[in-house]
């Protein structure tokens, strides 16, 4: 990937993503030590980054891969991504989503007018449906994370966020599935100034940490977080990138990302998903270590269910 | 009250607020059938509104008042506000909650270093105790919303609105003592293209409708709301600014508050509290009037217990 691959994707998507503001408070700033700048995804269309991806993706696609439709499996927000890119670029999609999906992830879709296949929550489970759908419709897969145009639009919210704030020294970014974290890193590589990427990853679900110790991609031991967007793994294309542009990963405890979350909300007045808290709450278990820094927090997504919250 | 006298107020508090966002939402609009502009005042010091007429009534006290020290009975909201316009300033507060007050909006103020004295949650007993600190201390009693320069402060919400979106027909805005309805009412009337403000108001704490149909204040018969913020009554200074320059009061049931307020927090992913929601309950009750309408809309505050949410 060039820089200009990324200037190229932002470009294409412009008219259909919102450059979402920029948010600071001098109260988490005061608390942390260091000068926060919060880069806010859940004011992104459907509510997360995810939309910058999906839309990157179908614009990629040639017409006749366009006729026959898109199909993804996801746990949630890519699946509202990928319906909304969808609809507003006149193709059809088909979404697979586990059973467990929140109901106001699968409400959303359905708003979108897509019809949603259910599957069991495993990951076999969802290739095999999406699968067979493939092969039924032609329909092209488009996977969430591990792919080359997904990663591009994801990195353009590091993009913008470097355009209103040029001289980040970090950017701490939430690492599920590798899509964001792998495009925020290359964001930051082409348009920072030697601006650092660090991942922020809930230890019970460190595959990525584990990964980037033992040079290949691991499986999560456990899936056991709040954080619901961060239960996926990495990807054969992605991987190397985090590889090669992540400085490091931090873990941190489900009491870390819940604390985070309530700052954030309490402090900020937003709402913010579990998984966007876990960039915070990287910075704060380390806090120590950045005194006085320009700090960019990349906050992923805002979708979360009201009836079902950690406080 | 002149035009120039808001004007003077919103210089003399610039240095101490935000200037807080206006944010619109693409799917209320739909729902609504109008177009929408959040003047979020949730993004405020303190989280509300508030702090605009806290800052210019320490502001407008005499050198030697200042001294003494100054003084407010509140629920919550203006309580925050005096203590920490008091700490910006220099100035010693002494605040009156009654006991019933939410534990987020006491211990915040405990966070400005405010020593709160607690009393019974009836009107009386906030006089009573108040009074008592007043005469010891000699301390500037400041009314949360029936004192002129409170109503001049609260009154540049407005004015910051109408400077960013110059063209609104209808501004509304959530009645609870007066201060807040009172100062976007003259702040329409003198910056606003006719541009009429329409208050909103829980059934459940109706006293501003009742007055405005009979002519003289009437009290609350019930203060059995969500809406926390909007309990109190109005005052002498605020009811004849309200008769002269209020459109009308639109009262909203309880289910159409919490309707509003999850709206807000899901579509929008910010946080308000209930009094906020009450502006866009009256906007959606009444929704067929303002078809195709520029509507303004203040989001009072955003200070709620996360652990006592309505849904």
């Amino acid at each position: 990937m060039q820089k200009e691959d990324i200037v190229k994707s932002h470009k294409r998507i412009e008219p259909y993503i919102h450059n979402t503001p920029v948010l600071s408070s001098q109260l988490i700033n005061q608390i942390v030590g260091a000068n926060l700048f919060f880069k806010c995804e859940n004011f992104q269309k459907i509510g997360a980054f995810k939309m910058r991806g999906a839309v990157n993706a179908i614009m990629q696609l040639t017409d006749k891969q366009r006729e026959r439709g898109v199909i993804t499996h996801s746990s949630g927000n890519f699946a509202q991504a990928l319906s909304l890119a969808a609809l507003s670029l006149g193709v059809k999609a088909h979404i697979v989503m586990p059973s467990t999906a929140s109901q106001v992830k699968k409400d959303a879709v359905r708003g979108y007018g897509v019809d949603i296949v259910e599957c069991e929550p495993t990951l076999e489970a969802r290739e095999v449906a999406s699968l067979e759908i493939q092969q039924r419709e032609g329909a092209a897969f488009i996977h969430p994370s591990n792919n080359l145009d997904v990663i591009l639009g994801q990195g353009t919210a590091c993009k913008e966020l470097l355009e209103k704030q040029p001289d980040l020294e970090f950017i701490f970014a939430p690492v599920g599935g590798g899509g964001l974290i792998a495009g925020t890193a290359l964001s930051a590589h082409y348009f920072g100034k030697s601006c650092k990427v660090i991942g922020g990853e809930p230890f019970e679900a460190d595959d990525a940490y584990r990964s980037l110790q033992s040079g290949n991609i691991e499986s999560n031991l456990s899936t056991n977080t709040i954080a619901d967007g961060l239960k996926t793994e990495l990807g054969d294309i992605n991987f190397p990138i985090i590889q090669e542009h992540v400085d490091r990963i931090v873990r941190v405890t489900e009491e870390e990302i819940v604390s985070a979350m309530k700052l954030i909300w309490y402090r900020m007045k937003i709402v913010v998903e579990p998984s966007s808290a876990v960039a915070l709450a990287a910075v704060i278990s380390e806090k120590h270590l950045f005194r006085n820094r320009k700090i960019g927090v990349i906050l992923s997504g805002g979708n979360v269910d009201l009836n079902k919250l950690p406080f």
